[in-house]
């Protein structure tokens, strides 16, 4: 059996950690799978790396800025191929260029294109473990690239997809996928199985366990995810294609993001191309985009309101300030202080009324709505961010998730 | 006009001093040169990547030594491309593999096999200085090498070579090549010029300024280097091939090394192959046998006495422990309490009275002399190591080293 193990920087943080890693590495070596293990790079290294590189300039070039970030994973993998030997099972390094994980030339943010597995394989077939540096790759004219933040995720399920992994587990410092942030909500409950699209509007909608890209790629290759945690041997939650018995459960999880700013313009010109033109405008920058809402509010006229990360927010309203005469709107505002509440579901998709049941439970707190956006399996509110923790906790109640038994 | 400039790992050990090199990069680049810029990993990096090792585990697989140990430069490469970008001037870091820097596979103590020069030319035709990380390299098998301590030294002369460069700049926190250690003789006088024989010597001997292996090189090549001080204009010393008049001088400088051991095996029996069997089995276990002196005392028995780095001593003594009775000894002994002293200059070729006065003046002194070892250009002796200073001093005093004007 091949199994793909994935462990974050805070399951690497210090030598005691890396050894418990091997540990658990070597155990299941013991068992007689083969494995891959894919690591991140130790606790804050990236983020000091980032300062010596603010201490030299503000303006780092991009490129540059992925030849120092991967050197992060690559200590990693070092020590932990290292901890690995010391326990009496070969195990080797690589790079993502080593590992042949092929991706597109958009330094900090790039996407895997392909996976050469000759070398993987290769290492494999001699008996190693093979311990992959998550997070990064190569281009076709050989820069170095990094996959942006919670990249590691998604190097790991690439790598089950790429070679048909029997299993992809995913370590953390958490032990599963909850029904909200247990760090708000005393009762929330972990769900021993959610499906994929439940998990990529969790993710995206601010729970941290797994990165969004990585839910997205295991959907499409139907890779079933273990999330487990590094610290214990507790049975995780696992992420899987949603049976039908499942989708009778109308809400799985209540998300929080306080990760997100709004920008507003007021009577922006009522005709075909104005909001093309606007968020063209924005990803050229490459502004991550969340929510848009428009609506018509009087002739030939409309506000337009969207999100993005608070990070973006100042480049955001660069573009906004350069276009907005243009898109004729009379003005524009931005807040920082709002978060996105959200609630998240696959039975939602036949059950219309899970959204005004939302709405009440947020109306009977005497919260206000800023802005609304739903899917097939969510719906998501803005609000002022310091109402965050009552909203979770009513919205947790309302949907009684302490008291749903898990579904598997 | 194409140039290779190096700068060790005190020349970057912080934001200030990257500034410094990009500034001095940026103005070599206004006077209209190509540029190669060539550095080691910023201050301690090194050492405290192998502290990191160390808390882990005391057996580190070689191979995972250079994954980790290579990210060193790869970050000064990174932080210093973006300072001279930052200055204007477009620049792009290259690691050792993506510079084509093609090694054999002795991980740790790799060798430059050959470069491939195909990114670095057309990286410069683009306009772009080539920031370079030193010391590193990548194996045919698709692994990351590194060179050794010291080992940018040889990459700089190694791109000068391939590149054909028209000049090669090493910069170091010092300025220049002098007679003997400023800190322990004051009146060390700064050489204009020495020859790579000599340079090589010096080198060997513990002056720190340049790496043998680059000297080495350069002297294949006849590449001149230039040495020069990051943090001054001052002009420096110029390595190059000697001329009839430079080999005049008798002596050139005075070093010494207290990285120094001594073993020593009583009664070897004094027969073929004895020698071989010996330092075959240190050879084999990649210790570095500097000094060897062999002497016939009796009929049919003689000592053996060899010096190898202090750090080689544990694994040295462990092949002797085993191999001594194999080659007859009575017994052997070690001593760590022990210097070298060197004298070096081009003009002992043909003056073989220069030894007996160094004798002299060490005698003079009362320093007893455990080993002598003599080449076409240099005398060595091992002595206690507390009397190296006392050494250094009469060996410059008698060879009137502060007096001698320059040759250049």
């Amino acid at each position: 059996m091949l199994v793909i193990q994935k462990y974050g920087g805070s399951s690497v943080a210090d030598a005691e950690r890396i050894r418990r890693v091997a540990r658990r590495v070597a155990s299941a070596r013991a068992g007689g799978d083969d494995l891959i293990i894919v690591v991140s790079a130790m606790g804050d290294t990236t983020d000091h790396l980032i300062q010596l590189v603010k201490a030299l300039t503000g303006t780092p070039p991009n490129r540059e800025m992925d030849v120092i970030l991967s050197t992060g994973e690559q200590v990693s993998i070092a020590l932990l191929s290292m901890a690995i030997n010391d326990l009496g099972h070969p195990a080797i390094s690589l790079t993502g260029a080593q590992a042949g994980i092929m991706t597109d030339g958009a330094h900090t943010k790039a996407k895997i294109l392909t996976i050469n597995t000759t070398r993987l394989r290769q290492e494999l077939n001699r008996g190693n473990i093979v311990v992959v540096a998550g997070f990064q790759g190569v281009s076709k004219k050989n820069n170095i690239t990094t996959l942006g933040r919670g990249g590691s995720d998604t190097t790991a399920v690439a790598l089950a997809a790429a070679l048909k992994a029997d299993r992809c587990e995913i370590y953390t410092d958490v032990d599963g996928v909850y029904t909200t942030d247990p760090r708000i909500v005393s009762e929330a409950r972990k769900l021993d199985m959610v499906s994929y699209e439940e998990m990529l509007e969790l993710a995206n909608l601010g729970a941290a366990v797994l990165h969004p890209r990585a839910v997205e790629l295991a959907m499409k290759y139907k890779i079933p995810l273990h999330v487990l945690s590094s610290f214990n041997h507790n049975p995780g939650t696992v992420v899987k294609e949603a049976g039908n018995m499942e989708k009778l459960l109308l809400v799985t999880g209540v998300a929080c993001d306080l990760n997100v700013a709004k920008i507003g313009l007021f009577d922006v010109f009522d005709r075909p191309g104005i909001a093309y033109n606007l968020f063209k405008a924005l990803a050229d920058e490459k502004i991550n985009v969340d929510m848009i809402v428009q609506s018509a509010m009087r002739d030939e006229r409309n506000d337009i309101s969207f999100t993005c990360p608070k990070g973006d927010l100042k480049r955001a309203l660069a573009v906004v300030e350069k276009l907005h005469k243009v898109v004729g709107a009379q003005g524009f505002t931005s807040d920082e202080g709002v978060a996105k509440v959200s609630i998240v579901g696959a039975g939602m998709v036949s059950n219309p009324g899970v959204a005004a049941e939302m709405f009440e439970a947020l109306f009977n707190e005497g919260i206000n709505l800023e802005m609304i956006s739903t899917s097939e399996i969510k719906v998501s509110c803005i609000i002022k961010a310091d109402l965050t923790e009552k909203a979770v906790k009513a919205l947790h109640k309302k949907f009684k998730l302490a008291e749903i038994a898990g579904c598997s």
